[in-house]
């Protein structure tokens, strides 16, 4: 039944016989009648895939593409890992679904599994379908605990696109749905290398930005503010490792003000930054921690909050105001077990860590050397950006802010270049992310980044 | 593999062997680290479930439920059907996840399979995770479509804990996290039982309900309304089956000024109502409709907006500014193209209709002679009510609204009178649902109205 799922970790199969009559009936069936998520239905061409494995995915024409962008960030084992197809298969011969107000033996696993790695206390779980309803039901639970109304949040962010996370995101997919934003304030993070702050060292920009954030909170009431949530390192907004100090700096004035800190690790989490958390990095454990895709790979559409016992005792007595049908999915959370396994056996965070640092850091580096568009080279773990500029000197951006058509057209070209080469990138605006699954190998990641030298020269063209 | 599924629509199997062990174990991690839907936390006592096939499912102690909720309202075709079972399994071995950008074989076919089966011109199919989303991306449709900010929804209605979901929603559960509810308007839909409208029959109560609500508009201003949004036959919130001609009504309302017209088919649809879609009962076709559930019986979690031509054409040129990261989930899709399928081989939704209109109708109807504390029976295909009252007369519910503890001690004591005799039953308030799997038996039925006869018994003792 799995005669894909076998050969994973080993050399890759040829791939199978193109198939270009079935690619065809695909792409018909999605041109009729799929609409896409944040695209002009007309204006895309969404490529048809036959299949994927490990690091790899393919196309019906017999073409290949080493996947740096792991899906949306999600594919944290790689595809078709094969322990967690065969627990999916078991758990869907078992029970394939159970409604949230039952006890069920993958969902009590999947957060035991899960409460072992959260830092701190934060042992209670609350399920979800992916981040948008973590961070919802995040939000909601800090509201209620602290009876206040506003929450804060960071430009240069994405927390997910239902009403509230849609609200709290700093970048420009909040703008068609930003009615408003009650209760939403927004606030600058550290980001050195495009400081809102004019700061000259990462200590002064740390420092700047505690200080911002609390003239914020000052100005408007502290007593009003139930909430600061975070990434702990921003993803698709750039991957801005935040400053040593900055995290532990906003816990202190969480707990000065009695604020609920609330990390957002989606894309953090489950071993992308080389830690089973980012949080980890920063030795530093919040009220509330949202998560998702890598939590079972996005395998089965997963998410939740890990909260901490002082939030949890609020709603010991009193009814938590908010659920959802397929909370703890047992599908979903049978993948997580599995997935959480095979990243413990297979050491899969540890494999994330050693090749960020061995591997990935100095080659991104050496590329920076290399090509003068590369502005910027930031990360840690399998969680890296590439800035690219038109100007080292100014850091004017390759192509501007939110750019689209003909001024997003040099990195459209520098895309196009990657994947002729059979590297599919990550891109947002201005910047490529190296985000492989942290199942990657060091072959695949040379392999990736010799694509991306080649692709990089494009890029160059367009460079002052 | 499936040891289980084989045995699915043939004579139950003896239960396996009780393992109380086991079950102490899944509970007691369920109580150190489950957090639960809608629940304060140290007051519920999760049921901690072995196993479920068909219509039924049992504990780890050796009792077994027939299940007349369908979990909450969504296995419509009843548990571990082994078709959806081996798709998934299938699936899971071929390609388990894939980014939303592409198209893949699975969410084509489910995307083609379901615009087959929607009404109208509802060709387009936006997939998400789950009812909530799919309320959320309508919403938002329809506001950017028109450009206009309100959305007009019913009392007695339930539309997902997402932000906008919830400040949609017309129940006790908005409470907590109306913040306001910006461009939420509400108005009050026909229900002749509990008639805002003074009415004395179905005819005056649909003329008055329609007056009601364009006035509701006149005075909002129609040129700041987006969208209506209705459950075509409202669910939780006690399966009002709207009265000839209303729905109607409201598609000339929303015709008159430009407003677009959302019915939230999330747990109406696919089958529930004895027809695909409960608009079909109705002869109307909205501009947006919002599913989930049924789509795939909850085997994977899956929801969807199916978008008219008109409002596609919105998004053919200009980015819809909406999106999540499992958007169109192959596992999820592959559950829906095996659900529909078998739901169309074996003749489940004429099953629902059927067995709706001879046996749950009458056995319904004999039930209301003989208990008087049935107020009122309501619903269509396998989807029903029974409104219980301490008055028959007056129609006072038998417990308050929104009651909790001692104040909802009588439906308490029905619900453990109906789960002592083996029948799961779905409660909400003052009623009572009968919403079992739309593969439901006529024998099962029978054995499902004789518990429900038994425990109407106890609630009777509350009546006056």
């Amino acid at each position: 039944m799995t005669p894909q799922s076998s050969q994973h970790g080993s050399p890759l199969p040829g791939l199978p016989e193109p198939d270009p009559q079935t690619g065809a009936a695909v792409k018909a069936a999605d041109r009729a009648h799929v609409f896409h998520s944040w695209s002009a239905q007309d204006l895309i061409d969404p490529l048809a895939v036959a299949g994927a494995q490990g690091s790899y995915f393919w196309d019906y024409e017999g073409n290949r593409f080493l996947d740096f962008s792991s899906g949306l960030v999600f594919t944290n084992i790689g595809y078709q890992h094969p322990k967690v197809v065969a627990a999916i298969q078991e758990q869907a011969g078992k029970l394939a679904t159970f409604a949230p107000a039952f006890a069920v033996e993958a969902r009590s696993e999947a957060a035991r599994l899960i409460a072992e790695r959260t830092p701190g206390d934060l042992d209670k779980i609350f399920f979800t379908n992916g981040g948008a309803e973590a961070v919802e039901n995040a939000v909601r639970m800090a509201r209620v605990h602290t009876g206040r109304t506003k929450v804060l949040s960071a430009y240069r962010s994405y927390h997910g696109s239902t009403a509230a996370a849609i609200n709290l995101t700093g970048d420009p997919r909040r703008w068609a749905s930003d009615n408003g934003s009650a209760g939403v304030v927004r606030f600058w993070a550290p980001f050195l290398y495009r400081t809102p702050f004019y700061a000259e060292n990462e200590a002064q920009e740390c420092e700047r930005a505690l200080a911002h954030l609390e003239s914020t909170i000052a100005y408007e009431g502290p007593q009003a503010v139930a909430a600061i949530i975070l990434e702990t390192i921003p993803g698709t907004a750039g991957i801005m490792t935040p400053p040593p100090g900055y995290l532990q700096g906003v816990r202190e004035i969480c707990d000065r003000y009695g604020i609920v800190f609330i990390l957002d690790e989606v894309m953090a989490g489950f071993g992308r930054a080389g830690t089973w958390f980012a949080a980890d990095l920063y030795d530093v454990v919040p009220d509330l921690m949202t998560f998702a895709k890598g939590v079972n790979s996005g395998y089965v559409p997963l998410g939740g909050v890990a909260i901490s016992g002082k939030i949890a005792e609020t709603f010991a007595k009193r009814p938590y105001p908010g659920g959802l049908t397929y909370s703890g999915h047992p599908l979903a959370c049978a993948a997580a077990v599995a997935t959480l396994r095979v990243m413990e056996e297979e050491g899969v965070v540890e494999n994330a860590a050693r090749l960020g640092a061995e591997v990935v850091e100095p080659e991104l580096r050496r590329l920076a050397e290399r090509h003068p568009s590369v502005g910027e080279v930031r990360g840690v773990g399998m969680f890296w950006a590439l800035d690219l500029v038109k100007d080292r000197e100014t850091h004017e951006p390759l192509v501007p802010y939110n750019a689209t058509g003909e001024a997003n057209a040099p990195m459209a070209a520098f895309g196009a270049a990657a994947k002729k080469r059979g590297l599919w990138p990550f891109i947002n605006m201005n910047r490529t992310h190296v985000v492989p699954p942290c199942t990657v190998t060091e072959e695949e990641l040379k392999e990736g980044f010799a694509a991306l030298d080649e692709a990089l020269t494009v890029a160059d063209e367009h460079t002052v």
